[in-house]
């Protein structure tokens, strides 16, 4: 059995998963959504929000707890405000329709706020974040998530790592890209320490009595802590009680777990809220401004061992240009399961492995 | 010369501030809001922001670096935002104006969002969001502060400690205010820390040259960190960039400090976000919805030494109980300060004094 190739091509990898999704009954538009939010997070360096959920979301199709045919709904509408039932479709189908919404009322009314309840796990913020910028509007994303952290004083996980994501775009400078987990660290971190046999820092985690703990191995049966103590446990509330509670989605321990509840769909909430910078200051001027905020930003003395002050989402524009051009280099044991996923949906892998 | 009564009534002490105010010049309604704010914030524990801000809010009243007269002026108005030009009036007087519009655009539009330029330091914005809480509104609030962080990888301060509040309504809990700076922690606490000749935990600040210290007087030559590294910075970032520069005021080093700049106003920016629950979900499930919600948080196993989880919010509003009840005990200095104060502007302090 020869080694399987693990260097990929982005727009091959797409097509792949495109073509995935298409056998498994996802409309070509829908399919084409997915695999672009899967793909894009690959590049941007954000490998967990990569092609490695592919066989975790076709496993929720499979099973009937995702609907991949279900109608995506707008079930109250105010003049700069609306409120979707994704009836269980794909999150980031009902993502990008919500982000639609949202910049079409801001376009017209100066800010919006679309809700979102009846959703599935949405990939990476950023990825939205991007294509409103691409249309000059700045945009705010939140969403829920399943329970991973417990809440200041607790020791079982309650609330999610509810993230948040917002975009601005700039002019002859990067746009401002943020998207971030209200937790301290992402779990994926511990996990990569436990498999070295590493300890991790204190503040990261507490153990399943609710002690500080540096040992990863008891972190992952505890629980990963809020940023910044009870900063990032009233953030990540605040995330659930908009995303959730104010949309009718799930919240706490109603927002379903993807991975382990096979039950029920996951009911996962969103919010999107889309500025138009034209009704606050005129495009031009906002990004002259923002151009001299970053560039003075920059120029700012570093501290030691430091080589550049960095702007939110630089590192993530600078690894996508590079794997773009380089290729997308995925563990062995994604790569494996591509391949397995190929075989039983009947799409060749083949043209998706990077050529030099 | 006897001692002087530190204790004092928070009716009392807010009537003296505000013939403060009247006779320095100040509408009797302006003199009341602002008074209000400043009492407000006593109440409820963040003394940082309290009747300690008393005289350096007149001083800059007194050298024409704030305008009491300054016409607030709606300068560019969309159906859901609006931008607000504060005329360099006190920062809590502009701040109840854009609130008013917030709140009032979202409750035709759904949601709003109204900046604001050319305002000073606004208090608490706890204030905000309690005044939106009465109403039964979500808000939320962004301002930008002068320079006291550095950007992560840099060592002089060039971000403010750029803070955010939101406000959530419920139905038999109580409401949700979260009221956050994005640094890791007060920079009080160092300076607290400095006079009892303590160390501070790693993490909190860095000194000049931009090494991590433990020393607070170094800390306090150097600068304090924003909450969770890249994260707090990410924050603070996109905070002075929606208040300011979005808004036309200042952002970095163009936000001019209250205390050191004697020359500038301060031309800080805010931002208010409004939201009408009933445009996503009817109120009274909203708020069943949330009181579940706070309920099952607080019903959650608790880490060792913890007797109860906390909801945002929860000790400023019992500190507010206990402090109407029992007086507000200021330190001598600050009393110290009134009484000059009052001499000085011919109100009697006498009837602030706490009775009991």
């Amino acid at each position: 059995m020869k080694a399987l190739a693990t260097k990929f091509g982005w727009i091959g990898l797409k097509d792949f998963i495109r073509a995935v999704f298409t056998n498994a009954g996802v409309s070509s538009r829908d399919a084409d959504i997915v695999a672009d939010s899967l793909v894009q997070a690959e590049l941007r360096g954000v490998e967990s929000h990569g092609v490695v959920r592919l066989g975790i979301y076709l496993e929720r199709v499979e099973k009937g707890m995702l609907d991949p045919h279900g109608q995506i709904e707008c079930v109250h509408e105010g003049a700069s405000s609306a409120l979707l039932d994704g009836h269980n479709n794909f999150g980031a189908v009902i993502g990008v329709k919500a982000l639609e919404v949202a910049l079409s009322k801001a376009r017209k009314q100066g800010v919006s706020m679309v809700g979102v309840k009846g959703s599935n796990h949405f990939g990476i913020g950023a990825y939205y974040a991007l294509k409103a910028i691409e249309q000059d509007m700045i945009l705010l994303v939140f969403s829920n998530a399943s329970q991973t952290m417990p809440p200041t004083g607790g020791i079982r996980p309650f609330i999610g790592t509810n993230p948040f994501t917002v975009g601005v775009p700039a002019g002859k400078e990067l746009p401002f890209v943020l998207d971030m987990a209200t937790s301290v660290v992402a779990r994926g971190k511990i996990i990569v320490a436990a498999e070295k046999h590493e300890r991790i820092p204190e503040g990261w985690a507490i153990n399943q009595d609710g002690y500080p703990t540096t040992d990863p191995v008891e972190a992952l049966a505890g629980a990963v802590l809020p940023v910044g103590g009870a900063k990032g446990y009233g953030m990540s509330m605040f995330i659930d009680i908009l995303s959730g509670v104010l949309t009718g989605a799930g919240f706490g321990k109603y927002v379903h777990n993807m991975y382990e509840n096979w039950h029920d769909p996951q009911n996962v909430g969103h919010v999107f809220m889309a500025v138009d910078i034209n009704q606050f200051i005129p495009l031009e001027i906002f990004k002259h401004r923002i151009d001299t905020y970053f560039q003075e930003i920059k120029a700012e003395p570093k501290a030691p061992g430091v080589d550049q002050i960095l702007i939110p989402g630089e590192i993530e524009y600078f690894k996508t240009i590079e794997r773009k051009k380089h290729g997308i280099d995925l563990p062995e044991s994604v790569a494996e399961q591509l391949y397995t996923i190929g075989d039983k949906y009947s799409v060749n892998l083949d043209s998706a492995y990077y050529l030099d």
